[in-house]
C-alpha cells in the first residue's frame, strides 16, 4: 500500500533489463552512444517530429529548468500555475538556470490555467516599458499537479494566446504518458500540433530509474541546450544508460502500458472512495493522482497497516474520528489491485 | 583496445547486481532511503569522519561546480591549475553554480599547482581593496588531469598554504581510489588529515554506472550543499539507485580492486610504451592516464585495428611515418593485458 | 503643472550648491572621501543607530536590489506587495542580484501587506523540505506605490511576524521623508525601533540629483554588501558628490522641508479635487501621490493646457465627456500652488 | 600635487555650468529628456554612426560589465589582458553581469593584447565541444592600465583576427579621449573603422562628475542593453544630468582639450623623470599614466610635502636612501605646470 509518489515504486523490469543489456563492452561517452542514436530516432517517430531536437537529463528539474532557460530572457516573466512544479518545488531553480527570471502565477480550477486569467496577466505585463519584467513563455503543467488534465482543446486554447503574443510555450510532462493514456490522444496531438514548443518528457515516475527527455520541435534551440545542460553539470558520461532506459520504456508501448496500469489503479482507488460514505474529493482525478478526503478513523486505521501516503490537510491524531483529513495518493504503473482493495477495505474498518 | 577514457568501460558487474537488487519493493525518494543512510555511515567510517555530510550526484561537473559553490562567495577566486577540470571542461559551471566567481590559475609541473606560484598568485590578490576579487578556496586535482598523482606532502603544502590565508579546500577527487592505491594510503590521509574540507569523490570512472559523492568534512555546509544540490536540479528522486551504486562500489573494496586493475592495465601499457624506440612521455603516469608519443606508422596501425584513443598532438594523416605523434591512453578497471599487449605490438608494428 | 512623477522635477538649489561646493579640489575615491565621513556620522545620528553602515548609489533599484541580495540567500523568496517596485518596476533586478530568489506576493489594502496574509503566505513556505523557496525577507514599501502611509503600529505587526520565524527586514524608502512628514515621528521610530533591518533611504525623489543610501543597523552585513556594490558597478569614484548632495539633503532639515512641501501640495490637490463632483480616489492619499478620477472633458482640457501626468486607467480620446478616467499624480518639493490651482481650475472647466 | 588617480581630480567649471544650466525645469525620466536625444546626435556626428546606439551610466565598471553581458554568452569566454580593469578591478563585475561567463588573460607587452597570443588562445578554445568554454569577444583596454596606447594598426590587428572568428569586439575607452589626443585621430578611426563593435566611452575621469557611454555601432544589440542597463539598477531616473555633463564634455571639444591638458602633465613628468639620474620606466608613457621608479629619498620627500600618489613597487621606509621605488602617476586634465616642477623638484632634493 504505497501511494506516497510514483517516485518511490520499482523500476519496471523490462527497464532493468535494458540496463543489463545497454552493459556490453564500450561505448563513447557524453551522448555520442549508438542507443542515443536510436532513441533520438525513436522520439522523432513517436512525435512525428522528424526535426526534433532530443536531449536526456536525469531529474525533472533539470529538464524544466535547461527548458526553460533556453526558451526565457533573464528579463521575461514566465506564465504558469500557482501550483506548478516549476514554481513550488523547483527550490528557484528556473530563476537561477534562467539567470534571474520571475514567474507570473495565473490562476485557474483543478490546478489549470485559465486561458482569461492568462489573458489578462499576459496583457498585464510589458506595459511600463523596461520597467516591468517582459513577456515570455507559457508553461503548462500536464498531468497537473492536482491529478488533472488538460484537454487537447485545453491546450490548444492557452497556446493560440501564446501565439497571439508570439510567446514560446512549455509542456511539464513529468506525467506525460498518464495524460496521454487519459486523453487517449497522440504525442504529437498534445504536443506541437497543439501549439506546444518544448517538452520535459518524464520516465522517471512511470517505471525508468531516473531519466527525462527534454524534447524541442524546433532544431534552432540544440546548441543553446546543449551549453547549458553541460554547464548545468547535466551531461552525464555514460549517457548510454539513460538512453537505453528511454529507449526500453518507449518499445513496445510500454510506457503506455505502465501508464494505463497507474492510471487504472488510480481509478480502482477512486471509484472504491466514491462509494465511501462521507469521502470527499478536493480535485477532478483525471490520470494516476488523487486528492481525497476520508474519516480520521479511515486515515488511522491505514497508518497502523503501513500504508504510505501525504495527509494532504489536518492531522493524524484527534479527538474527532469523523473528521474528514483529506490526503494525495499517486498511484505507480506497479499498484495492485489487492492492495488498493485492502487500501479501501481499511478505510471502510 | 579502448583507452579513449574510463567513462567508456562497462558497469561492473558487482554494481549491476546492487541495481538490480536495489529494485525490490518501494523506497522513499529524494535520499529518504534505507540505502543512502548505510552509505553516508559507510562513508564516514572509510573516512573516519564522523561528523561527514555525505552528499550523491550523477556527474562529475555537478560534484565540483555544487561543492566548490558552497564554500565560494561570488565575488572570491578559486585558485586552480590551468589544466583542472573545473577551468577546462565544464564550459563556465563553476562560474555559473558560484554566480560569478573567477578562477585563477596556478602553474606548475605534470599539472599540479607549485607551492611557490600559488602563495605568489594568493599574495596578488586582495591587494586592491573592494576592486579585485577576493581570495577564495584552492582546488586540486587528484589523479591530476595529465595522469600524476600529488604526494601526501605536497597535498599537506597547499593546504598548509590555503591554512595560512584561511580559505577552505576542494579536492576533485574523479579518479580518488586511482590516487589513492597509487600513494597506498588511507582515504583520510589524503583528504582531511592533510587538510583538504570537501571532495568530489567519483564513481563513475571507475566502475560505476553514474555517481559521484560530495563529501564535506565540516558538517556547517550541509544545509546550503542540499539548496544548491535541489535548485541545480542535482537531487534525484530514486536516490536509492545512486546510493545502491556507491555502497556496492565501497563493498569488499571493490573499488580498491577497480583501481588497482586501472592503474596495473596502465603501467603495463606504460612499460610496454618505454621499450619502444622513440617513444616519448609527455607527463609522469602515475595512476592510470598516459600522455605518450610513437611513431605515426605505429598510430596508423591501430586506427586500422581500431583501436580506441585521443590523439594528443599531431595529425594521423601525414607523410613522414616515423614522426611521434602524442596521444592520451586512459585505462579503466576492465582493460585486459590482453588488449594491451596486442595494443603494444600493433606499435611495434 | 508636471505631475507625472517626483523624478521630473528640478534639483533643489541647495543641492545644486553642495555640488558646486564639493567640487574644491582634489578628494580621496571610492568612498574614502571626507564626505562621505560626515555623511555616515550625520545619518548615524539622524537614525540614533551609532552602528548603522550607510552606503550611497545613485538608484532606487540599485538600493533595494543591492540590500535584498545582501539578506536574501539564492533559494529564498522574498515576501513584498504585489503592487511593490521591486516586483514591478526593477525588470527582475532582485531576481538578478540575489542570484535567482523568488518574490511571493502578499495582498492587502491600499498596496500595503496585510499581516494576517503575510502570516499565511510565510507558514505555506517551508513546508516541502528543500523542495519550495525557503523563506526570506519582508520587504514593504514607505509610501508605498499607490501613495498610502504604513502607520507605526502596521510596520511594528510586520515586523513582529519577521521576528516570530526570524526573518530580516527591508524597507523600500524611495520616499521615505514623505512618509516621514506624513507620520510625523523619527527616523528611528519609523525602521529600527519597529523592527526594520535595512532601509533604502531615497533622496532623488525629493529634491536630489540621484542618490539614495542604503543603511544597514547591524554592521555585519558591510563587507558583504561593499562587494555586491563593487560587482554591480554601483561604487562611483567620485562618490563625493554623491556624499555631497545627500548631506546638504540633510543639513538644515532640507529634506523634511521638501517632503513638508510634496505633501502639501498633494493635500492641496487632493482637496481641491474632492471638491470636483464626480471625482473617486483610488487609494488613500497620505503622502504625495494620488490616485484619482474625474471627467475625460477635464483630461482634455488638461492635457490641451500641456499638464503632465500619467492616465492610470481610460483613454484620453473618447465619445463621452462625462467619463471618468483616473490617473496618477505625484507632486514634487517644487510644485506650486499656482499650478496646482492652475490644474483643478483646468479640471473644472 | 595629487597623481593618484585621474578620478581625483575636480569637475571642469564647464561641466559643473552645464549640470546648472540642465536644473531648469521639469523633464521626462529615464533617458526620454531633449538633452539625451541631442547627446545621441552629438555622439553620432563625431563617431561618423548615424546608427549607433548611445546609453548613458554612472561607472565605467556598470558600462563594461553592461555592454560585455550583451555580447557574451555564459558559456563563453572573453579574451583580455591579464592587466585588464575588467579582470583586476571589477571584483568579478563581467562574470557576475554574464551570467557566468570566464575571461582567457592573453599576454603582451606594455599590458597590450600580442596578436599572436591572442590568436593562440583563440586556437586552444572550442577544441573540446561543449566541454570547453565557447570562443567570445575580444576587449582591449586603450589607454591601457599601464599607460600605453594602442596604435590604430595595433587595434587592428586585432580586430582581424576577431573577424577570422566571427567574434565581437569592445573597447575599455575609459581614457578614451586621452589615447585619441595621442594617437591624433578620429573617434571613427580608433573604433568602428579599425573593427571595434562597442565602447565604453569614459568621461568621468576626464573632468566630469560621473558618465560614462556606452556605444554600440550596430542597433541590434539596443533592446537587450537597455533590459540589462536597468535589471542592473543603472537606468538613472534623472538621466538628463548625465547627459548635461557628456553633452558639455563633448562641446567645444572640451573632452579633447582636458585630455591635451592630462597628457601634457604627464609628458612633462615623464620629460622631467628621464633627466633624474637613476629614474627608470616600467611601462611606455603614452598617455596620462606614468609608471616610473626613483630613489626612496625622492618619495620620502615627497611623500612629506603632502604629495598624492600610488607606491607601486616598495616601501616608503627602508634604510638605503638611494633603492629605487617605483610608483604610479596619473596626472588630470587639472594638473599644473607648477605642481609637477615642484614634484620634480622634490624627488631631486
Amino acid at each position: 500500500m504505497f501511494f506516497a509518489s510514483d517516485n518511490t515504486g520499482p523500476v519496471h523490469p523490462k527497464i532493468m533489463a535494458a540496463l543489463n543489456n545497454a552493459n556490453q563492452g564500450y561505448a563513447m561517452p557524453y551522448g555520442n552512444d549508438a542507443l542515443m542514436d536510436q532513441l533520438q530516432t525513436k522520439i522523432r517517430e513517436l512525435f512525428e517530429a522528424p526535426d526534433a531536437a532530443v536531449y536526456l537529463v536525469s531529474t525533472g528539474t533539470a529538464a524544466n529548468s535547461l527548458a526553460l532557460a533556453t526558451i526565457t530572457k533573464p528579463w521575461e516573466t514566465i506564465f504558469c500555475s500557482a501550483l506548478s512544479h516549476i514554481h513550488e518545488d523547483e527550490c528557484n531553480a528556473p530563476e537561477f538556470f534562467t539567470g534571474g527570471a520571475k514567474l507570473t502565477l495565473v490562476d485557474g480550477v483543478d490546478a489549470k490555467i485559465n486561458p482569461d486569467n492568462l489573458r489578462a496577466k499576459i496583457q498585464a505585463e510589458e506595459t511600463r516599458g523596461v520597467h516591468g519584467p517582459q513577456r515570455g513563455p507559457i508553461s503548462i503543467t500536464q498531468v497537473t499537479e492536482r491529478g488533472s488534465v488538460y484537454s487537447l482543446n485545453e491546450i490548444r486554447a492557452l497556446c493560440d494566446i501564446a501565439k497571439i503574443y508570439n510567446l514560446p510555450t512549455h509542456l511539464d510532462g513529468a506525467r506525460f504518458a498518464n495524460a496521454l493514456v487519459s486523453l487517449n490522444c497522440s504525442p504529437a496531438e498534445m504536443t506541437w500540433q497543439a501549439g506546444i514548443d518544448v517538452v520535459s518528457f518524464g520516465g522517471t515516475k512511470n517505471g525508468c530509474m531516473g531519466v527525462e527527455a527534454v524534447i524541442f520541435f524546433d532544431h534552432k534551440h540544440a546548441r543553446e541546450f546543449e551549453m547549458r545542460r553541460k554547464r548545468g553539470g547535466h551531461l552525464p558520461s555514460k549517457n548510454r544508460f539513460l538512453a537505453a532506459q528511454m529507449l526500453a520504456y518507449l518499445t513496445d508501448e510500454l510506457w503506455l502500458e505502465c501508464a494505463r496500469s497507474a492510471n487504472a489503479a488510480a481509478r480502482r482507488l477512486a471509484d472504491g472512495l466514491k462509494q465511501i460514505a462521507g469521502a470527499t474529493f478536493l480535485y477532478q482525478p483525471d490520470a494516476n493522482l488523487i486528492f481525497a478526503g476520508w474519516s480520521r478513523a479511515g486515515h488511522q486505521r491505514l497508518h497502523e497497516a503501513g500504508a504510505q501516503y501525504y495527509l494532504w490537510e489536518g492531522q493524524l491524531q484527534g479527538a474527532d474520528e469523523n473528521e474528514i483529513l483529506s490526503a494525495r495518493l499517486v498511484a505507480d504503473w506497479s499498484a495492485s489491485a489487492e492492495n488498493i482493495d485492502r487500501f479501501l477495505a481499511l478505510i471502510c474498518g
